[in-house]
């Protein structure tokens, strides 16, 4: 994996506490921010990103050089406007673009690999929070994420319900099923399994990681982001390069080289590590748990507005998580609107255009 | 992988040709029968077995020791009674209880591995049928599978229409959607990934095979065999063995305990190499290709009774795919019953007990 550039860095000058009982010392958040903060420091809107995001929202990826992965959504007159707002994204901490994580050097001066500490989604709201104090951001007007960013936001509205006037949550949900758990398993012991993993321990072998079950890893993931009717119209059973059926075992189909394709891009951009702690602090995600069992104790204390937004075709995160998260928010009484989305792709609908999602997001942040 | 045992053998006295222009020399099948053949041969049934399945449908399993994998289903005076009807199932070639397949040895002296031809479902059923001949069976009573099972099913009507009076298709399909391909495709991958499946030539050093892959596939695909309601039902987010999360890596949920099971407990009966295979063949069924782009023309020939089944929570062969086949024998004015059944198991449920399935098959087969 390339690092050879210099994220925007935020230095957390205390410790930062984590679920699991340990801390996280000298911790360092990864952000960017687009357009202006006002002068009554109104106008900030935080995006978080998914499992394999990351700050660059709008802006070219400094390893692979492609657009912003919501370029489309955060600009100046874009739906997330950066002429009125001022738009902060963080690296979530765990994650390998900056911000503290498996292969930051730990304090002796080694890479932590496996000894980083376990996280939870919570504990990288903290670390998120603490960037939001750094630049000086009490409330913001908004905070906005899909997947796991949708985690984020929601968790953010829940362990701290004064920081945010509009919680808008994406293809996302309030728990991770046992189905979810399932596919990520399946991705660690893909990169567990791997020789190169190596308990953890491959920085040393820079470019020599655990790459194969990275890939592996990301593969199974990918499909769980596209939905069966999507795959059928994008690829059906269309071969590759080819008119005939090759009787071996290369990528005769379009959807395996594709397949492969997606997982051998991800591992120059992503480090296997952080998807291992990654995947397991969504597995561990269950706000109700965190709050008493019941979902809407979770709420109780927000004064926040809420939208929710599902695809009809994310198996992943489907409408009734969602569904779920409103019922709720109206055992609380909050305000919170609903909308489940037409898209044919899946879960990653979040990130591909959308008119609708479009209106609705630009309704909700500038209302 | 143990192997010592000794399945019952047919020698196919010819070679058998191969979809891909190659043929087989030497082709053993390996087979079990159930009940007895009556005096004009008119009461067989055959069994096709599923991917991982095999020819031991109501015998204990050699290698691990379990009861057939349709042990409830076939027996004396069960939905397919074997008081009845003599009950033929034989292991598909290119899989590894006893017919021929990748770790078998070629002319050589050494095992097939990789050199072995990339095979068809039809090719499949073509060592089937050789076994059927030399049983002296010319026409069954019925052929009935579920999964691949199933596929086998649909090829024989489509290609021997004479050699079945009864077809029944369980949880199957006609095609292998770019879905169904996307994760066999995964599988695949993990065990190619694996440095100890050195291009498949591992079996010099028996027992020390690409199991770490091959689990991961097993995990991969089981996943694809369950229903997310079956899932959340069965496992929830439950943990195991403890009372809080660990704050790391091992089993922490019950899913990803149950998970790592079954990829671990199949490396010890089914050889990598042969998943390989398999899941190529059927990633290459499509009987409508077959037969000219139109699936209606593959069944133009047949006089026998069709009965298709699905389960409303299978999303790996749903109810679609196989209402897809029933429209097709419609067209050509094919006797056919379709029945969607309620259960919550996903693809699983027709390996699961189900008073309606039972009642299906019985009056189907003795009808």
């Amino acid at each position: 994996m390339a690092s050879a550039f210099v994220p925007k860095l935020y230095k957390v000058p205390q410790d930062l506490p984590l679920d699991s009982g340990q801390s996280l010392p000298g911790a360092e958040i990864a952000y960017e921010t687009y357009g202006a903060l006002n002068d009554d420091k109104s106008n900030a809107i935080l995006i978080c990103h998914a499992l394999t995001g990351d700050q660059y929202v709008a802006s070219d990826h400094p390893i692979t050089g492609k657009p912003g992965w919501w370029d489309r959504m955060v600009g100046p007159g874009k739906p997330i406007d950066t002429d009125l707002f001022y738009v902060v994204c963080a690296n979530v901490i765990g994650s390998c673009l900056g911000s503290t994580g498996p292969k930051s050097l730990a304090s002796d001066g080694k890479p932590y690999g496996m000894r980083f500490p376990v996280i939870t989604i919570r504990d990288m709201m903290r670390g998120t929070i603490a960037l939001l104090d750094g630049l000086g951001i009490e409330t913001l007007r908004g905070v906005v994420g899909g997947s796991m960013g949708g985690m984020q936001a929601l968790s953010l509205a829940a362990n701290w319900p004064e920081r945010a006037e509009r919680v808008l949550v994406i293809a996302s949900t309030a728990r991770h099923s046992a189905q979810n758990i399932a596919f990520h398993e399946v991705g660690r012991q893909a990169i567990m399994a791997d020789p190169a993993w190596a308990d953890g321990d491959y920085y040393a072998h820079e470019g020599n990681g655990p790459e194969a079950g990275l890939a592996v890893a990301r593969m199974a993931a990918h499909i769980t982001y596209l939905s069966e009717e999507g795959l059928t119209e994008k690829f059906g059973r269309r071969l590759q390069d080819r008119d005939a059926k090759s009787f071996g075992f290369d990528a005769d189909f379009q959807i395996e080289s594709y397949l492969r394709y997606q997982g051998s891009g991800f591992t120059q951009r992503f480090d296997a590590n952080s998807y291992l702690y990654i995947t397991r602090a969504m597995d561990y995600f269950d706000i109700a748990e965190e709050h008493g069992g019941k979902l809407a104790n979770a709420f109780a204390d927000s004064n926040a507005r809420f939208c929710l937004v599902s695809f009809d075709t994310d198996w992943l995160y489907p409408t009734s998580e969602s569904r779920h998260v409103v019922h709720a928010l109206n055992a609380t009484s909050s305000k919170v609107s609903f909308v489940e989305l037409s898209a044919n792709a899946g879960h990653d609908s979040f990130l591909l255009p959308h008119n609708q999602l479009d209106r609705v997001v630009r309704g909700f942040l500038d209302g």
